[in-house]
């Protein structure tokens, strides 16, 4: 599998789920590109108004098949990502590609659910999101993971999920080392399946 | 105490430790300005190569008193903090007008031990950095409050040391609220004196 991990944010995105996961995943050398959608410019304003410049635009990386395909919750952001069109294009290419697909919070919800890609796979999301889609089997689990699609309930297991995608590219050894290196106490947990 | 919480970046600053605690508080309410130092733009690159545009200037916001100010680590960056006199002068002033003052990771050793500010206060930061310096008394804690400053270890941390400041601030309440909601289960913890 690669291992080249593009997480995809839109305005409004949850900045820490994306600054964690791209944090941990950096530190552990693998390269980590963050990709503005549904939008112009490479500043993304997020959930809590913090501007952050994406490496680049999504439209400039279409032709791109990258390992990991993360994105973040912020409802916002996440109901902007299941919008737009380039996006779930890009989503469901990936996934139909074998890559890691991982929605984060209520993006299992508005960007997977919204758009039919989970089919009859077990997800997690934040809170009762998963109640306005008819796609998928809601699991209520921190941590699921059905075939190629790996679901994180919220942003207070970021650190979980990403250590969890680092295990999913091989760097299990590696992301417990480090988790005790940050003083991270809550790493492994399960990942319900 | 007033509410309002400056955190200070400079190049190199370790974006997870930023971006939780401000997260975590803007969700509270608290007031948070991110204020760029030791440089000219607003932009300022992490630890991991995350370019995020702060709210001011530090030198455009140094007739402000603020409630709490906070240091994230990132060796580099919080290096950049201790060496600037601008900031020093800054976090000198709210030290002594007995703000909370907020130095996590290797800016307790870096920023405060480095600029003689801790006395003999005790503290924790990541790492042996606190070996360099003769100033202040190390604890190997994750969390460590003597008088108005608060230290945290690291980067795993960064959500206990967010819900911290914000206990602080009278905010304990909602921050165990908040935890629950957000699915952060390692909330309250200990707080060493």
């Amino acid at each position: 599998m690669k291992r080249n991990v593009a997480i995809l944010l839109a305005e409004g995105f949850e900045e820490g789920e994306v600054v964690v996961v791209a944090d941990i995943l950096r530190r552990l050398y693998v390269p980590v590109e963050t990709l503005a959608c549904a939008q112009d410019g490479l500043e993304v304003l997020s959930y809590h108004d913090m501007a952050i410049r994406a490496d680049s635009r999504l439209t400039a990386r279409s032709e791109e098949t990258y390992g990991v395909v993360m994105m973040p919750g912020g409802p916002r952001g996440a109901r902007a990502l299941g919008a737009d069109a380039p996006t779930v294009d890009f989503v469901r290419r990936h996934l139909e590609a074998g890559s890691l697909i991982c929605p984060f919070c209520s993006a299992g919800a508005h960007v997977m659910a919204a758009n039919g890609l989970l089919g009859r796979r077990r997800y997690t999301c934040s809170g009762d999101n998963h109640l306005q889609y008819a796609d998928g089997e809601y699991v209520d689990a921190k941590l699921v993971r059905d075939g190629n699609i790996l679901t994180g309930k919220g942003l207070g297991v970021a650190f979980e999920y990403a250590f969890a995608i680092a295990t999913e590219l091989g760097l299990g050894k590696e992301a417990t080392e480090h988790a005790a290196h940050i003083y991270f106490d809550s790493w492994p947990i399960p990942i319900a399946e």
